[in-house]
């Protein structure tokens, strides 16, 4: 289907912004991030904005492994399911993609949340499926340590079938809700699921209706080999770590060539490149706040931030000599794309302290910074040049560069025609050119 | 702590009323109740007429043991955290009361979603907790069927510990998100719970703060020996089946002894008796309705809900015959009070027909029907004679007899001085009259 302007999702993980100690900047917000109103606040700027949805990123744990951690790292925050929920209720167009761990949670728990999420929100649910790679996460789900990445995928793919199964298993039309014959239901359109697989048996049915989009927008974030090819099977939004518009171009033949595998159609999965937006007066202007930013890492955060990177303690070695030896893909559980980006960080001999410098600056995706104008341009280029079909915006300081993107960049966008002036009518789906899908239970 | 008028909670598992078909009444909803509106104006009604809580029972299965469960029982509805998340955003004084299941959710998942709830609804969360009982709960999580109720219950106590401890792993106070000093916790505030029990494994800390409440209410609503155990070690809310005023007050005697024994005192835990409401011009009409309720439950649907709550199949014996033999106490998997209930039906003689008509009349509650000067006379003798701290309140019938119950029984009851004419300030705690418990990790 078609959606011919760009899908712009406003992204967080700390409610302060995607740079590490965003929460020391004179502007992020303080005990607020525990309430409500600031984040309404903040769903009301992106919805006037007409920004397709709030991206809600998600761990299962606290990130303790080093004491700086506690000490100096946005640790607590709310959980992403109840704030969706509450912000369904304040909102009316914008869609709500919350992350939920296919590998510390139930099933038909989740595929129930979700659902009824959809409903509530009238068909705006997106769910960011991801695996659990901390330790930290394990520890809180009966494990001593971290589940090998193949495995976790393995999981997480039968997670997906089950919740889509479940999903379906009421067919649209089953609620008849018909008072004068006394059916309240239609049998033959509810179906028990009977799944039994390798890491779950559900029997089903789901106890809440089909969701208005059928299953809500299903989205990707991982960059593995693993990662892509889950996206190319179930996702409909897949986030990429994209580090030029070459590279951008090059993603998606792979990602189509993925598709294809699997018989699906290019339009059929939405690709938004993850991009971290400073408005400011100039380029150096931006590159002036990032440094300001570097300022705020604490020394130890900073080297502590490198071992937990690298997956081993780096704090005894010199602060300005070189990373030690990386492990290798096989052995290291975290991120690919953290491995990678570690990797090329060996490769220029950088110091562990530059290294800090480099990862407190949030994820690996690349800054657009500078003038309104400026960034228009780039994300132009990049969407005019099939690099993405829209972006992942990865605000380093929260709220100030929402707002500043929200009031300035967005009308410059509109202005050139690629980012919608208002929302289409119908559901998260419709909104972002995908089809409903069809139920695997329904008679042809 | 005293609350010197009583404590009133709006209930329902099903959004159309406790009746089992009271989906098939003239007034009850349609397809809205998969919408937000609905539940919205029925929390509007709840907050205008002082309501406590609204209270949302819960399973984690729909319930088809029979094909005409499926067919003629209301068998979908959304989910409660869901919905109580989308509330808070819409109200500011009402409790709001989750159900979630103790017997298949992982603790650190569920401590989460209420700590969430409990800060976005500034101090409004309670958790009712419960285990699940039924065989299709447990073939939607790996199992054949279910597990016994005493293991459930030592579970259940196991995960409230944890949840409880994840609360209190993040101290008051711990928070310091000081921009100065870079210190965003006080590390010596912050605790792993380091949780190793015959159930569970969790390190914790939670990555939410304490709650505003400290804990959210926590409820239970169990009539078991196990279920008044668990009340009196861990609940602030109880909801009782209680037949008689005199019932009520030596069901307070015996809960105050085992309060005793956890060194409790009575006042810290507040028991509500479920009654089932109907405002009508007598009690004659209140029965009229309930006997015009009576003639929507299908036929066979009927003798299943029989089959249903004797764990055995009873359609093949003579409709107007006695029921079969009932299953002891230690043979039987459900809630202990249906089974006494059972066992009264049958002392009676009642043929299987007459039990049907009883069990679609909701659950073993009393009717207290009649005018709202006669229901505010019973329920004023029940709290005045010490048989009651409040009411839940399980209406047969949505929205209508909810209206009904706040439009002319609440004034009549705050004319009398004993249904509260303003809220109090503060969480759902304060305003309960229940203390903000002491955290187990600070420093006493």
């Amino acid at each position: 289907m078609q959606r011919d302007d760009m899908i712009l999702s406003a992204f967080f993980f700390n409610p302060q912004g995607d740079h590490r100690v965003s929460w020391r900047y004179p502007t992020a917000p303080g005990h607020e991030i525990y309430g409500l109103p600031y984040f309404q606040k903040l769903a009301e700027v992106a919805e006037a904005a007409r920004f397709d949805a709030v991206f809600i990123a998600d761990h299962v744990a606290m990130w303790d492994t080093f004491p700086s951690n506690v000490a100096h790292y946005a640790n607590a925050r709310l959980e992403p399911i109840t704030l969706l929920s509450a912000l369904a209720a304040v909102t009316r167009d914008i869609g709500l993609i919350g992350t939920v761990s296919a590998s510390y949670s139930e099933p038909y728990n989740t595929a129930r949340a979700f659902a009824s999420l959809d409903h509530l929100s009238m068909g705006r649910a997106a769910w960011n499926v991801v695996t659990s790679g901390m330790n930290e996460e394990a520890m809180n789900f009966g494990r001593d340590g971290n589940i090998e990445h193949g495995y976790r995928y393995e999981r997480a793919a039968e997670f997906l079938e089950i919740a889509k199964d479940l999903w379906d298993s009421w067919e649209d039309g089953a609620v008849l809700l018909d008072k004068a014959t006394g059916f309240f239901a239609e049998p033959s359109k509810v179906h028990r699921i009977e799944h039994e697989g390798k890491h779950f048996k559900v029997r089903g049915p789901l106890n809440v209706p089909r969701p208005p989009q059928g299953y809500p927008v299903i989205v990707q974030a991982g960059s593995s080999g693993d990662g892509k090819n889950l996206a190319a099977k179930h996702a409909d939004l897949h986030f990429a770590v994209v580090r030029t518009l070459e590279d951008g171009v090059s993603y998606r033949r792979e990602m189509n060539a993925l598709l294809a595998s699997h018989g699906r159609e290019p339009d059929s999965l939405k690709i938004l490149p993850g991009i971290l937006p400073i408005v400011a007066g100039s380029r150096e202007e931006a590159q002036e706040k990032r440094e300001f930013l570097e300022t705020l890492v604490p020394e130890r955060f900073g080297v502590d931030l490198v071992s937990s990177w690298c997956g081993t303690d780096v704090s005894h070695l010199p602060i300005d000599g070189p990373l030690p030896e990386l492990p290798d893909e096989s052995t290291y559980d975290g991120q690919r794309s953290n491995l990678a980006r570690l990797k090329s960080f060996k490769q220029q001999n950088l110091s562990i302290r530059e290294v800090a410098r480099r990862l407190s600056n949030a994820g690996a995706v690349p800054m657009v910074a500078g003038r309104p104008q400026d960034i228009a341009d780039e994300m132009e280029a990049w969407f005019k040049g099939g690099a993405c079909d829209g972006f992942n915006l990865m605000f380093p300081v929260l709220p100030e560069d929402w707002l500043n993107f929200a009031e300035q960049v967005v009308p410059e966008l509109q202005r050139r025609g690629i980012a919608q002036p208002s929302y289409r009518h119908g559901t998260l789906r419709d909104k972002l050119g995908l089809a409903r899908p069809a139920n695997r239970f329904a008679a042809s």
